[in-house]
């Protein structure tokens, strides 16, 4: 039976799951994959915390140049998280011929290239289904299982902690302060929760997860992105009553005119299955020319459904001598080419406030035609006790640029009416 | 570039998908997969099929011997369907080495260990993802995607055509038959219905997900199989009032007792992400001691989705050269000791009849005590023309043996109690 030794950089969460799977199945992996795949050795700067998850005193590593130039081990799992030592430890491991399977998004985001040539320069492999979407295996998906199609769009929830606080705020009516907190408590979101908040984790996701699913690379500068953090109850609330549910979505659309990526809050109507994914589960909604839609659900975060990521990768890797680092294929080729689209279209859901007399609406309307934008749906509200009247729309597939256009004319209509939010919405 | 030569088995409607993907991206697959993927030969009776599909004239076989005597053929598609020619082609093109892919469920449930030993002894490689579930990548998931886990749980959706009619009768409160003539109408229905009405390609399906899920051999025989053409539309509605959603379920299930694998009409609870699965779409929702719960979802039949199930496996084909069939292993030590389990545990969903009269439902609720079953929730409804009252109740979980005892007791009450259904429940 092939033995194959792995070393693990960081015992956080992910790397403690990791641990944890790999030592409790390993009889289980014998048997079912004909492989014997031990932990050889750690890195973990925090001694007692290796001790407590019981790695043995003389698997604990000192230091990286131990790891890779330990002929037992053949593949490096990364799991510390952040760029500088991270991106070093890897590239050291690739460059002594190791394997690495990595959950770090922001390192294969950013350093995809780099790390893919010393892959390919030393025959080793180089894994990252951990780095999206948890223990969803999207990431094999778009390799091996959708491969035969063109892919025309990629619509995810592929970040825990924004799903969980809107979750909360639709079934709670709670504000987006109290839902974080309550977040944060829990531990789905982090003490400084910018990262998951302002969509840069869902960005960092969207550019690995678009690059593969539209054969080139997607890179991070070019994904749209907004957060969650201006979103009101209220918002959410009127929604609500149109047949909308508020999600964090991450998009991507391919087509002939070229490739458009954003992370926003988005209205999904309700009967859309991503409508139905809550609390902290996420979803990937694909749509391929022959498979139509498809959508992988599950949990995308977590020490055990990413630790079974990481693994799942650890035997593929032991498994298949192939397809090792053929994730963007012709790259260098493709980029050239590739044109990126920052005015996309979408459907707009608005709020406005305006004064209460004759003629508003139709400088309002008149405002909307001249930009090209059509409305499918209005709701006037009661006046409120200032004397302004709040107005709740939802247009008709427009473009990006033209209701910005058509906001910054409202707006300069100052006294008389103000658009106080503009969300995306998927129909 | 790496040049594979496909020959096609038949040209209905999954070969006509699968043509027709392969010759409109065959530079797709060039650029994308760096793989040249040319159909050589198809095998169809029916020349005037053929042509209309644009075959050219010199590339039809005449018969299987020319086919498999091709140096030209790398791989073999087989979509004939049912078992004589299909078993034949598929042996005889695995003994002569080449590459077989499959949708042919039947013949991969009831044959895979033949199949399995022709293609080890001649190193061919045997796939079958467009076996179960259409475009879904069920089997590549079950494979490379969730291969560190030990799978406990696995609920399908694996008909399209009972979901069909499951879905209509919901949303119209129409009978069976109604819905059954609409699904024949619109072509999601055959002409003799039986083997989607009554389970049996569920269960082929169910067969061959489990053996994966559950790394041994689980044979059709061991299938408890239910069919959907005894759902009346009023169990469908009083089921619907309680919060419920009628489901052909397909559900495997492995715990230290054994295995237990059945497919029936079940009722789900709404705000389960099975429930949301209507019309023709499919979904099988799996638990993962690492994962936990993962769901794919998708179109389960139709030329393009189960041609791009195909297609991915010829592209996995041309680009992996290990794991061509190591499907079950073990399965010849494996099968002799695993258990399966026939008196299963469910929540029951029954509709009785009882004569309205004091001490009735205490003669009832005394068997159900003698036989351990508790009652969740009962509604009795107002009485009837005939003076008989319509009980409508769920159980908690019980024992299926427990249960048709039960059934049986009260029937044997005969003028004062009758129980019109049974259906069972996953909660």
């Amino acid at each position: 039976m092939k033995k194959i030794g792995v070393a693990i950089l960081g015992l956080g969460v992910v790397g403690g799951g990791t641990y944890q799977i790999l030592t409790e199945h390993r009889e289980f992996y014998q048997r079912t994959q004909d492989v014997d795949i031990v932990v050889e050795s750690v890195l973990e700067l925090n001694r007692e915390r290796a001790l407590s998850l019981g790695v043995p005193e003389d698997k604990i590593a000192s230091n990286i140049a131990e790891i890779v130039s330990d002929p037992d081990v053949n593949i490096v799992v990364e799991v510390i998280g952040g760029i500088d030592a991270a991106r070093e430890f890897v590239l050291a491991a690739l460059n002594a011929g190791k394997t690495v399977v990595t959950s770090n998004k922001e390192l294969f985001c950013k350093y995809s290239h780099e790390l893919e040539r010393a892959a390919k320069r030393n025959n080793a492999g180089l894994y990252f289904e951990a780095s999206c979407v948890g223990g969803v295996p999207i990431i094999r998906t778009l390799l091996d299982g959708v491969q035969a199609n063109v892919i025309s769009s990629m619509m995810g929830i592929i970040n825990g902690t924004t799903n969980y606080i809107l979750s909360k705020m639709t079934d709670e009516g709670s504000s987006y302060e109290d839902c974080l907190k309550e977040a944060q408590r829990l531990g789905y979101a982090e003490a400084n929760p910018t990262a998951d908040v302002e969509g840069f984790d869902a960005a960092y996701k969207l550019s690995i997860l678009s690059s593969l699913a539209f054969h080139t690379k997607v890179p991070f500068s070019k994904v749209f992105r907004e957060g969650i953090t201006g979103v009101s109850k209220e918002d959410i609330a009127d929604g609500k009553t149109m047949g909308y549910v508020l999600k964090l979505l991450a998009i991507g659309k391919q087509s002939p005119e070229g490739i458009e990526v954003r992370v926003h809050p988005t209205f999904v109507r309700k009967d859309h299955p991503l409508a139905a994914v809550n609390d902290s589960f996420n979803a990937v909604y694909l749509t391929g020319d022959s498979v139509g839609d498809v959508m992988l659900y599950g949990r995308g975060a977590g020490a055990l459904p990413t630790g079974s990521a990481i693994v799942s990768d650890i035997i593929y890797a032991a498994t298949h001598s192939e397809n090792k680092y053929s994730t963007f294929k012709n790259t260098a080729n493709a980029d050239k080419d590739v044109k990126f689209i920052s005015d996309f279209k979408s459907a707009y859901y608005m709020r406005l406030t305006v004064e209460d007399r004759a003629g508003i609406l139709a400088k309002i309307a008149t405002i909307f035609s001249k930009n090209g934008i059509s409305i499918v749906e209005m709701v006037q509200k009661p006046a409120r006790a200032d004397g302004k009247v709040p107005l709740v729309l939802v247009t008709h597939e427009t473009k990006e640029l033209a209701v910005r256009s058509a906001v910054a004319k409202i707006d300069a209509l100052e006294e008389i009416a103000h658009v106080d939010t503009v969300l995306r919405v998927v129909t």
